[in-house]
């Protein structure tokens, strides 16, 4: 590619709405330009890293068997309403009506129309495994959509759906589609991790989700590094912390004015923070509309953990307590309750690590005061005992094998095992050897292709700009002459190196815009592009070009003869 | 690929909504899943041939310069505001709400994008000429959607847009489009005209559509044979036949009951067809109401041409005459008006052939009556004379060098000077050298790339099935083991030939799937892949291997070794 035959339009300085890195970078270096809220045309150099991601998606995919359809972005409602999606998934699915007035969604994943694909073109067990996929744009109407690229409404996905005989089949798919997944992300040259992650509304059996390491990442990842422990702060396991101990204190009743928070009651007492338990209250309204209420019990220095409360048997449609239940039930205001004579009777259910606590500090259930010395089994029932807490680092691994640490990261794939919720509902059977109707098996697999670019860029940036991995970079390499036009041996050496590079298969671009050099360089630095060539006279008098990585510190001179074989072992090829 | 690791779906049948031969067959083939109205999954075969075509249109694309982005299908209405095209456009336009009420339409094309990425991105000649495109998913909601992909509501279309300082540039640009579409269509391996095409609504200053040819064309192309000169029906100029006649007849009232078309006119009084002339009445209405009418004057066997009607002076905004006009204007019914004698005063265009026409035959304003003998100038005033008509097979061809021919075709592509009609609307202005504002001259540039697939097939089938070009085939060759299950000679020969053509650049599939030689046979005949190789032992004991090409009456012996430089030779490769 000739710079000059290319489309490069970089800023200075980034619009203001972009907030962060990833959106400041890509809309400097003239990847993407906004059309809408979340929407955004893809400009040349952008879509050149689409298309290379796409690529190595492709190819893994077609690896691991998986076969490429392309299903329509109009999809009509009457599929969606067979899953009951079309009612689920609210004001994020963008609804079109036709000219005639039927509805139709935009789509935002398809897993409605391959299961339909399938239910009238999979009629054995003969016909099966099989995984479609496609790379398509997709649509959802985020509330809130921001930060360029990696929370937008119109987007490209690669969706992949395999569908099994049964529930070993299916997570033999599920495996096979880990592997690629792990193919491709490190093809990708970037950090990542594979998470353990919640089956959420869907259902299904198994879930991960794939990370890209960033320290600007929405998602804390846990994970042990003495062992293959690894699942998003949704799903990993807080184990308790020791054993419980005995007895040491009497139960007393402390007068705590004003201190409605466990930090300032531990300041106060002079405790230590985690001596002090707080309470959550609970209200769980049957359908009959009949309350019943619970308390959650946390240590003062923990987190709630919603999903892990809405999967103790009886709290899974729970909702916190108003003001006004708060008082009836437990004759006090919020930042004084405990689990010691409430006025109602509730469920108390307490985290792990509380229910191995001693001596514990709680709300009196009476304003401006706590009790001290609290101990289970005397001054409180035993407990029902569950994991409510997110993970902190320093926890034990639930593989006993190591202590977690966190570290942060953005979702940019996701394999789901989704048995046969799908199938079920839109009576895609197949028949088995015996000639008896099955319900398929079913797994999703996506990939942010799009969100990868902000990704890529969260880990990968410094203060000159982007630096891209060799095998997504819009190009390998630039080639930077000097004095293009008044220099016949810089034009010479220029056209015969691009020639050769070419040769060799290398993706290169020759910038022969006519910048001056500062300028030149400034615009492939923030770019990104990780290798450089420049081509000057007085090195080539010496037989020599100047060769510089994204990431090294200065230039290095390379013999003009030696410089393609060079490049060539950089980029492995 | 190994068929085994493919999906592969015929039919015997195709379903009964399948009207044309082109929509059968790649129902039929599997190459398509209807999913509603319009909108098709596109299954893994038919894939394949849309990811060929769109190789060759990026490649030809790229060389001609046009750099490729990728611009976003929901579309704020803002912008098609700007235009005028959110009203003018309507129910054809899909428009959708955002879930704050915002009003978005789902590109049909990108005119109005486009434009808005180059107001903001172009600000001086030096930036000039550009020339975007994209490959991108398309909607229109087609009021009748059918014929398959050929007419469908969701579509593919390669559209690219160029942009130039002046008239001159544009030009160019459009030329430069015009010849790497040439270069598409005869690497696609199709037989195409191009032909120039009326500009109509959109306005500019000129264009062509590119036609494949196929004799179940809804398109009727007129070209000739001894010249350059092609266009299509609404654009190709009609000359007069031969000069006028001398007067030799004396204008004579002649009873013609119940005869109220010219050919049973001519039937009766035993003149030919072409001695009679048909009066077609049309009436005009100013904006403030005020109508003025009209005759327009054809011969008897000829056809009304209303792109070119609308072209004369006046007759923009034309409608026909009500029977109540007609009875005001002539004083009698449809079939028996004429120029001679109406009863209001009208304004009367003849066609070029009928200016040239004496002693013609036309109605006598009067029911059951017709004229004999009528000429101009003596009977009838001269009158406006314009090109009205459709032409006809034979007709002189406008560049003087023969006669016209006519053959069907369909429409695959259309290239359009567009002019400033879009930058001045939406202001889109650079700096000239003299540092002056001026409107970018813009041009598209469109492929219907899903539509390509049927249009090939069109044009490209037997009875057997699809016959598909080398270049846009889903596989170039198919390879039949006969017994792969049972003879291990077999299966050596097939594995060692398919690694060679792999290794030798041939897109080649195995079919192992173990079918019974006449269904694999069939299978492949009904896809089209154009080149079958079997391999099975009898044939390998004596060194052969057996090659058909999809157009062959029979099979040849090729030997084994030589099979691979035969199938290249084949292939042009």
């Amino acid at each position: 590619m000739r710079a000059s035959r290319f489309f490069i339009s970089t800023l200075k300085e980034a619009p203001s709405d972009a907030e962060i890195v990833s959106h400041k970078l890509m809309m400097r270096a003239g990847m993407i330009k906004r059309l809408g809220s979340g929407i955004y045309t893809y400009m040349p150099v952008g879509l050149r890293v689409i298309r290379k991601v796409e690529a190595i998606v492709r190819e893994e995919m077609n690896r691991a068997g998986a076969i490429e359809l392309l299903m329509p972005l109009v999809q009509p409602a009457e599929l969606w309403q067979e899953t009951g999606r079309w009612d689920k998934m609210g004001d994020e699915l963008m609804r079109v009506k036709d000219r005639h007035g039927r509805d139709f969604a935009i789509q935002p994943t398809s897993e409605e129309v391959v299961t339909d694909v399938v239910r009238s073109e999979i009629k054995s067990y003969r016909q099966l495994p099989v995984n479609f996929y496609h790379i398509q744009t997709k649509f959802r109407d985020e509330r809130r959509p921001r930060f360029g690229l990696m929370r937008g409404r119109e987007f490209t996905m690669k969706d992949a759906y395999s569908f099994d005989r049964d529930l070993e089949g299916m997570q033999k798919s599920y495996q096979t589609m880990f592997d690629a997944y792990t193919r491709i992300f490190n093809r990708f040259g970037l950090k990542f991790r594979a998470v353990a992650a919640d089956n959420g509304a869907i259902g299904g059996t198994g879930s991960h989700e794939f990370h890209v390491i960033a320290s600007t990442g929405e998602d804390a990842l846990v994970y042990c590094p003495d062992s293959d422990y690894a699942a998003n702060m949704e799903a990993a396991e807080a184990v308790a912390s020791g054993a419980r101990g005995a007895a040491t204190q009497a139960l007393t009743k402390t007068s705590t004015p004003g201190k409605t928070k466990c930090e300032s009651v531990a300041e106060l007492l002079n405790l230590p923070l985690a001596q002090t338990v707080k309470t959550i209250a609970l209200t769980v309204e049957s359908e009959e509309g009949k309350k019943s209420f619970w308390v959650l019990l946390l240590r003062g220095d923990h987190e709630l953990n919603e999903i892990k409360v809405s999967k103790v048997a009886g709290l899974k449609d729970f909702r916190f307590s108003t003001e006004a239940e708060i008082l009836e039930v437990f004759g006090t205001v919020p930042g004084y309750l405990g689990p010691i004579n409430t006025k109602l009777p509730v469920n108390v259910v307490a985290d792990r690590t509380v229910a191995n606590m001693a001596d514990f500090v709680c709300g009196a259930n009476e304003a401006d005061f706590h009790y001290t010395g609290a101990n289970w089994g005397r001054d409180v029932p035993e407990p029902l005992v569950a994991d409510l807490r997110n993970v902190v680092e320093g926890d034990a691994s639930p593989d006993g094998k190591g202590v977690l640490a966190i570290e942060r990261g953005i979702e940019v794939g996701h394999v789901f095992q989704l048995g046969t919720a799908y199938s079920e509902a839109m009576g895609a059977t197949f028949l088995d050897e015996g000639g008896r109707p099955a319900p398929l098996q079913m797994g999703c697999y996506g990939i942010g292709v799009t969100r990868i670019l902000g990704a890529a860029i969260e880990q990968n940036f410094d203060d000159k700009g982007i630096v891209w991995p060799d095998t997504i970079a819009p190009f390998e390499l630039v080639l930077c002459p000097m004095g293009l036009d008044r220099s016949e041996m810089v034009k010479e050496a220029t056209e015969q190196l691009y020639a050769e590079l070419q040769a060799a298969g290398i993706d290169v671009i020759v910038d022969d815009r006519g910048l001056r050099p500062g300028a030149m360089f400034a615009d492939w630095e923030l770019i990104g592009v990780p290798h450089r060539v420049v081509i000057g006279e007085r090195g080539l008098k010496e037989g020599n070009l100047e060769y510089q990585g994204r990431r090294d510190e200065a230039a290095s001179a390379v013999a003009v003869a030696d410089m393609v074989a060079f490049i060539k072992g950089k980029l492995g090829k």
